[in-house]
Formats: C-alpha cells, structure tokens, sequence
C-alpha cells in the first residue's frame, strides 16, 4: 500500500474522441478510462511481453464468458442456497421446517379469529429419514390457492400486507417442499378443508426450474375438518432433544403464544400437550397506513405514482397515518416550490425526496400501535413466572417507533431472575439466558448476528451492578413486534442491526436492568442492615441495665425500649421510590414494629 | 406444559367416511384430524358458546384471506428485504456496493486472464447523496448482455458452474443498480468495451415488479477502452474510516489479491494504490466434475435423468471425479439389485438413494484441487508480513475435501504474533483479530453465525498456552476456497457453518496455534535458561580460584573453562524440531561458543 499524490497522469487517458458527458443525455458522467495501461493494448489480442508488465497472451475474450449467460429460478437459487433458508445441519433442517409450518398456522388462526390448535407428530423412518406430520385447525387452504402456496415461492397472501405476522415472504411452506423433494424425491402431501364440509387432499411438489408448482393425486370428499394437514417425508434431518431441535421450539412457541395449544408427538412416542392458557384469540391487528417518518423517497414516489387521488395534498392525508390537512400547510411552508394540488402520479423525485426532508423537520403523534399486537406484559409475566418460577420479575413494553419505510414496531422486553432463570452453561455452573422473538415467533439460530444479541451486548452491566450477568441466573426475554421483521436471511432467524431497533431494545433492557439492580441492591441493602441491627441489639440489654447506673437516673426498660427504637428507626428498610411511604407513615410502621418487638 | 399418555380418543375422530389412506394413491397417509374439538362445529359458522370454549364468532372465512393471495418477483423480495442484500446501514450499504462491483471486477479479470487493475472513486454530492465510480480493465460486458448483467436478479455466467468464483448469485451487481433506484430514484450509468473498439454507455434500471432490465440512453462510439465503468448515485450511504467502510474492505482485498491493483480516491480527494505485489494472474480454475462423497440423491437423479449417457456405469464414470471402472464394479457388488447397464434417465429414486450410500463404504481419491486457486502459503506469507511486519509467522493450507453435494473447497490459515498483528479493542490494548475471507473477498460483517469464527471459538486456545488469545498481539488469516460458498444470506458476508467446513478451520487453527504455541514457550524456555545461565556463572571465577585451593591440584583458568562448557552444555538452546541440528553440530556450536567467550 502506498500513498500518492493525484497521479493521474500516470494513467493513459483513453483514445475517446470526444468528452463522454457531452454526448450524453444521462446526468451521471463517466471519466476518460483510468484503469488502461499503454502496454496492455486495448483492442489487440496482446503483443509483445514488455519487461516486468505480463502479456495477455491467453486471454479469453468477453464474448465466450458470456456464452454461458443464463437466467435462474428463485427456486434454483434456493435449493443451491439451502442454509440460506435455514437449512443447514440435520437438527437446525428439523427445527427450519417445524417452525416454518408452525408459524404458517399460528398466522392463519389468528387471521381467522380461531384459537389456535397445532399437533405436530415426528416419526422416525428406516434409512435416517423422518416424517412429519402437522396438523392444524385453521381456515385452511382453498383448492385453487394450494399449489401456490405449497408449492411456488415468492407467493403468498403476506408479503404485501402491512400488519404484524410472523410469515412474510411466501417462501417458508414451499421451502419445505423443497426439501421433501430434493433430501426423500418425495412431494408433500396435504389435507384441507375451508369449513364448508368439502375436503380435499393432494401431493404438491415445485418445479425448481420455473418456481411453479406440480399437483398429483388430488381426491375430494366430504368430512367434517377445517383446517391444513401437511405430512412430509424428509432426509437429512435428525431429531433430538438439544436445545436448538424442534421440541424447545415448540416450548418456546407455547411460551410467547398462551392463546395457542401445541400438541408435540416425539418420536418415542412420547405426547406433550402444551395447554392453551389463555382462551382469547388476539385481537386481530389492523392493517395501518405508513408514518411518515421512516418514509424513503422511493416509497412515496411508488405510493404517489399508483394513487388515485387527484391532488397531491388528498394523496398525503389519505396515505399516511398523521398526516392532517394542518399538517399539509406546514408541509406546504417547508416545500414552497412544490404544488400540493397537482396530480401525486406528476411528483418528482427530487420533491418526494424534499418531502421526505420535510417530514423529518415536523413534529409528528406516534405511529399507531393499530397493526401491532404485542403480548403484552401481563402476558410475559404470567408466562414467565409459569415457566421460570422466578424470585424476581421485571417487563418493559415500549411505546410504538417506526424504522426506514415507515414501518411501526415495538419491544417487549423481560427480565427474570433466579427460581429457574438462566441457562446451564458448558462449564455447568447456570448463566444469562437470552429467549428471543420476532412477532412471538421463536428465533434460535443466529444470535451473533442479531439485533437483540446487539442490545444486551452495548448494554454496560456494570452501571446496573450486574458486571457478572453471564454468570447470573438470569432470563432475558425479548420480543420485537413489527409489520415487517427485517431478518437477516430468509431463514428468518436473526434480525437486522436497524439501528432504531437496535436502540429501542437497549432503552427497554436499560429499563429492567436498573428494576433488577434496585431489587438486588435493595436486597443487599436490607441483608447488610438487618445484620448491623442483630449485632447492636445484642449490646442494647447491658447498656439498659448499666445506663442508669452510669448516669444515676432513669430507668433500665424505659432506657431498653428508647434504644431499640433509636435502633430500629436508624436501620429501617429504606424502601424504593416506587413504593416508598411518607415520613409519617413510616415513622408510624416504626411505631408498631417497636411496639410489637417489645411486647414480645 | 403437561405430559400425558396418548389421549387421542380425547380427539374427535373426524367424520371421515373411509380411511383415507385407502382413497390415495400416494405414498404418504394422512391421520383422522385430531385438532378439531367437537364443540368449534366445523362448517357451522360457530353456534352456541359452551362453557369455557371460546366461539368463532367472528371467524373469517379462508376464501376471504386468499382474496389477498399475490405472486412477487425476486426484485420485489430483495427491495423488501434489502438487509438480505447487505443493505442495513449506511456504511455497510456503501461497502456492499463496493464489495459487489469489485468481486465482480475480479472475477471477470480473473476469467480473462486479465492482471485486475480497478479504480474506485467515491465522492459526497449535495443531500448526502455519494456518487461512487468503479472502473475495471475486465473483459467488459457485450451490448446484449448488458441489461440482464446489471438490471436482473438470478442471472448471470457463474451461478451455475462448477468453479471457484467471488459471486456466484447473479444478484450483486443488479441489487446495487436497485439500491441506486430506490435511495435516488436514478438508474446506474455504465461504460463497457470488450476490446473491439467499440464502446457503448448506458443507463440501467431494474422493473422490480417483473424483475427486468431497463436500459435507457444508449450511446455508442469508437474508442480505445475495454472493461468495465459503472457510474451510480446512492443516498442511504456513508462514507468513513472505520473498520467496516469501504477504504478497510479494499486494503483487505488487496491483502488477498496481491495479483490486483487496486486504486482508491477517497471523498476528500486522498489517492491511495494498493500496488500489485504479484505479477501473474492466478491460474484459472478448472471447472470440476462433482466428488462422489457429499453427492446427494438430489442431485444424482438430476445428473442421471439429464445425461446423455447411454448406459448407467458410463455415467458414473462420465460425470464424476474420482468414479472409474474398477470403482463401478465395487459399486456392483454394494449395490447387487441395480441394473448398472440401462440407461441413466431411468436410475430410480431408491436406487440412487442406495448409490449415494454405497459411494460412502467405497475408499476415494481426494477430490482433485483443479477448480480451486487457493492464495497459496508463500504469498499469504508475503502479504501478511509485509502489512504486520510479525515477529512469527505460521500458515497452513489443508488438502481439499467435500461438503454437501460434493463441493470441493479447502481451507487457508495464517497466524501471525507481534509486530502489527492483532487490532485495537475498545479498551486501547491490542487483542485478537480475525481476518475473514471467502475466495478471497474480505468478509467484513457478521462474523457471530460464521463458520470461521464458529471454528475459532470451538478451539481449546488453553492447550496450545494460548489462552489468553483474546488479548494477545495476534492476527487469524482465514480462507475457505471453495466452487460454491455456502453464504447465510445473499448479502454474502457469513459463512454457513457446515460441518465439514468448520472441522477443516479447526484442523488448520490448532496447526498454526501449535507452531504459535512451540514458538512462544520455546522462547520463553530461552529466556528462563538464558537468565540462570548468567546466575550461575557469576560464581565461576570464585570457584574457579577456589577449586585448585580446596583440592590441591588443577588451575584456575583450566577449571574455569571447564565450567563454563558444562554450563553451556546444560543450559543449550533447545532448537524446535523443524530446526533442530544434530547432537554433532550442537557440541560443535556449543565448543566454538566457549571457546569465543574464553577468548574475551
């Protein structure tokens, strides 16, 4: 590496005959060739080898590179990249396509307004193949939609929705077909029934190289299910109980899902019922506009070029949440030069793009939590507590922010210590233990990359008095609920740096950390005072007695008493903010509890 | 969560008139539903609400959440999901750009046979927008190809070889035109010549909807340029110095392409070569035919059901590495049922399944390292201590193996101590660093689910005396080599931690962390024996007078001699065995030592 003045005139100019800017319509402009050297000469098949500059005498011309030119399905591009897809390891495939299908019905339930029923039977077959059968009682699949949405990716009723699910690409369930196809040679098999008495069953497969579904063995008859069953044979794949394999999956599922029952057959043959706890379906999130801060230029001139509207004004209060018609005048204030009454398809981009400068500069009400459903910190703590059995609890749920596009999120995060919190280490002794969610969605793989990995790492414990967190029996949950997860691969298993996510869970974790700090130090505090105590009182008998005898008056309990008192009131228990009592009060609770020790 | 005994007669049986299983054709059977319960009427719009059973009251029927089913093209996903892409941040977004054109530049050089020289140019315009010129003097692009190359995603010349490449998606370079697109709402502008004298410019744009290029301003003339110039406007970008940014991941690049040039001019106008240390273009990987180990039936039936073959043994030997006729005939025997004279295309299923398993009983020739061009020890070596300048040095480069499908790759690991190895922490010392590479493009990001760091972390630093590795002046040079890199996502900067990927960095970490380690004790043993060395021959002239004294015979300077040679002799440099002299040479060394040191 070396550092040099501008050298250009090192490098050949180029033979171009005229400056290329001038002869072209485009605004961007291009530079005479800087990367050419006189020797290698352009144009020729190489001459002669010139001391230390190598020929190029077997240099392959651009012409046969691009004989081998070809265009590619997604679906190619998928089963070349597999472990993008979450397929990579036999335990992690396993878990891939039990989540994949899982959450496909968990959406669709909650979509339908239906609790939620899953049964999820895993079968061992001869020559390490497994089979997996789940079965859910959902709205099920119309006969027309199930090759697409079984069998083709990029196809979906998600993708384009702006509220909270957790599938949103079309590719999960197909993915799955995928791999049937391509570990056993074998399609999918499934079951649907929309409710109306009509039941339908087939083999779905994908065409890999058109990303096109291949429907066999279809038979209709009448019956009694709503709902999908999907039943696949699969290779490479394995089942255990490791904390990464399908079962903790479903546990966890349970865990941020109480309105759902999982039903979980292992292979062994041994049934787990994760039971409903809570008989409500979610309110069904609404579908909301985009806010406009997070807006891109790009969004508001696709939005504003496919509006019907007739002014540009109506197209922003009618497209955006928050946008008023006093909040178009500021606009108008901010954007002198831009007509509010043309038509939105005639908007600019160099005016979208000083709109979205202008949404920037104006104070805006918060997104709506209307497309959001958390679960919400009664919720966790009943789950929690359930599970974890802990000493102490503490759940932050933040207020509704937006990221790029406009897209509304929130954070749930929780905080439990000791009872069962934490997680076995390798060295056997217990430590943090981080369960994270997207859309109550487990995610298990890919911590390192992860947004919520991202947070607990920038938090500085110490300032917490937790310094020694990975050692703590401590359970960290954390849930983002978002219209759009931004995962980091289609293996929707670790979510993106976004720096406002990043920075709303580090505001929640600040938060239960410091409730945590308070309980533990409060608790030290309470130890520490409660032993000095013990100790001073043990001189209080002799001192009553010797007292009088000292001083010449007074008398040994009336002196007993007073000192306890004075003893009591200097090591009371100071208690938190939150819950501290007036000065009166506590000098009243003193009262009594002196009293009371005394009568003892 | 509960544990129950099988209580499937808790279900409801369905109201399935035959087993359905008898209706189908198909292999898989499907059980009576067990997830509907019988009080949630299915086909009913929900009746009565029964005791603790919540009612569908609202139940939304299937037909109307598929009125919303779409199909979406691959350009639409990744606009969705650009994070996928590498676009989350604006640093990382320019360094994406940057990583995408000049992996591409490379490979193209590469191809040709073409020594790289590439010229990149970033500079701030006004709004923060970044205009970013990327030059190279590649083979170029023919006018036919132009569109698709730079404006369609999944096409391309290299996703599907069998060779080794920096790209291999036909994604990159159509994903940085979408992200001209949709931050500036400005096609890319670009200049090719593929040394005919002909160039032409143009601007190119993506249609997201349908995934297909958009070329516009069409400008053709004569000149003297061939390669590549692509011209894009980017918002959502920033330029710095960090270690992520652009000007690290180009230094990077440099490190493991010493047979490149590479330019830099920087915003603020800073000009910086990184000079051709090397002057041979690598040789050009010859694509290979797959490794029977690692091949999947997949695959196989894929092969087969393609070949042109006329006969299944002519085949196997036709169109995989290592498969010869003696290896047929032991195939013959492992597989007694399999007719291995009918044609390829009629290969079933089962049989095939039953092919891989034999190829795994059956003692292989290591896949050829034809399509692989590892960087090679010597210049790692070079590069490595012309940036550290270390005081140790040690690489291992291991012999190739496959992974799933039979990819052959292989992996390259450096280790170098002091000097300026290692990087600074946040704390101000010096710890660790791990530099990643993938065919020798830096991976700059994500290194938490990378198998690279997944082996460094799984090494027992602590057997090879290095626990403390994380504070220590070293630098981990990695590189897997590889015809297709099993990258998490399509942003291309992880490494999927495949099993036999991550076992071969382990090897090839505990190779080098051994010399480190032999290295480092070996010098401390020095300077331990060097320093009781000098304790003890402070009492030679005492003794030596003393000696002659206290026995009454012998002299001084005879005695004093003699010491110091059985001090020499025990207190020996041990040399490590790669250097170790024989027991002659040493007594040789050591006498000549004396003797020196007498002489004094």
């Amino acid at each position: 590496m070396e550092k040099t003045e501008d050298l250009s005139q090192d490098l050949v100019k180029g033979d171009v005959s005229a400056p290329i800017s001038d002869q072209l319509p485009s605004q961007l402009k291009v530079e005479p060739p800087k990367t050419q050297s006189p020797i290698t000469a352009v144009g020729t098949k190489s001459t002669a080898i010139t001391a230390g500059v190598p020929a190029e005498i077997d240099k392959i011309e651009s012409k046969e590179i691009f004989s081998e030119f070809r265009e590619h399905s997604v679906a190619e591009f998928f089963k070349k990249n597999r472990q993008m897809l979450g397929f990579s390891g036999k335990i992690r495939s396993l878990t891939t396509l039990v989540h994949e299908y899982v959450t496909n019905s968990l959406d669709a339930c909650e979509e339908a307004k239906i609790l939620p029923n899953i049964y999820v039977k895993i079968e061992n077959l001869p020559d390490q193949h497994v089979r997996l059968y789940i079965e859910d009682n959902g709205p099920g699949i119309p006969k027309q939609f199930v090759g697409r949405a079984l069998g083709q990716m990029l196809a979906g009723t998600k993708f384009h929705r702006f509220v909270q699910q957790r599938g949103q690409q079309g590719i999960g369930a197909t993915g799955g077909t995928m791999y049937a196809q391509i570990t056993t040679g074998k399609p999918v098999h499934c079951r649907s029934g929309i409710g109306d008495n009509n039941i339908f069953e087939c083999d779905i497969a994908v065409d890999l190289k058109t990303n096109s579904p291949k429907i066999s063995n279809m038979v209709e008859y009448t019956g009694k299910y709503r709902g999908l069953t999907i039943v696949g044979e699969f290779s490479e794949v394995k089942y255990d109980k490791s904390e990464y394999a399908p079962f903790e999956y479903l546990k966890a599922t349970a865990l941020a899902n109480p309105h759902a029952q999982i039903t979980v057959v292992e292979p062994n043959g041994e049934r787990t019922v994760f039971e409903r706890a809570h008989n409500e379906v979610p309110e069904r999130p609404k579908p909301a506009q985009p806010h406009p801060l997070g807006v891109t230029t790009d969004d508001l001139i696709n939005y504003s070029h496919h509006s019907k509207e007739r002014k540009l004004s109506s197209f922003l209060t009618s497209n955006f949440a928050r946008i008023s018609d006093s909040k178009v005048d500021e606009l108008r204030k901010l954007c002198p030069s831009i007509n509010f009454d043309k038509m939105p398809r005639e908007l600019k981009w160099e005016e979208a793009e000083a709109l979205v400068n202008a949404f920037k500069q104006i104070k805006w009400i918060a997104p709506s939590a209307d497309p959001l459903r958390p679960i919400g910190k009664e919720q966790i703590e009943k789950a929690l507590k359930n599970v974890l059995k802990p000493e102490f609890i503490s759940i932050s749920e933040r207020a509704p922010k937006v990221f790029r596009g406009g897209v509304p999120f929130l954070v749930e995060v929780g905080i439990a210590y000791k009872g069962k919190s934490g997680r076995e280490k390798s060295d056997g002794f217990v430590g943090l233990d981080v369960k994270r969610f997207a859309n109550r969605a487990p995610l298990l793989f890919d911590a390192g990359g992860c947004a919520t990995m991202e947070a607990v790492k920038t938090i500085d414990w110490n300032r917490y008095g937790l310094k020694d967190i990975e050692n703590m029996p401590v359970t960290i949950f954390m849930n983002l609920v978002s219209v759009h997860v931004p995962y980091t691969s289609a293996g929707k298993q670790a979510i993106s740096t976004e720096e406002e996510i990043v920075e709303e869970f580090r505001y929640a974790l600040m938060e239960v950390a410091r409730d945590l700090d308070r309980y533990i130090s409060g608790k030290i505090r309470d130890e520490q005072r409660e032993s000095r105590k013990k100790a001073i009182k043990r001189y209080v008998k002799q001192l009553a007695s010797d007292l009088p005898y000292l001083a010449g008056r007074g008398n040994t309990p009336e002196i007993e008493k007073k000192l306890i008192y004075l003893i009591e009131n200097k090591y009371a228990k100071i208690f938190d903010k939150s819950t501290r009592l007036t000065a009166d009060e506590v000098k009243a609770a003193k009262k009594e509890q002196v009293e009371a020790e005394i009568e003892e």
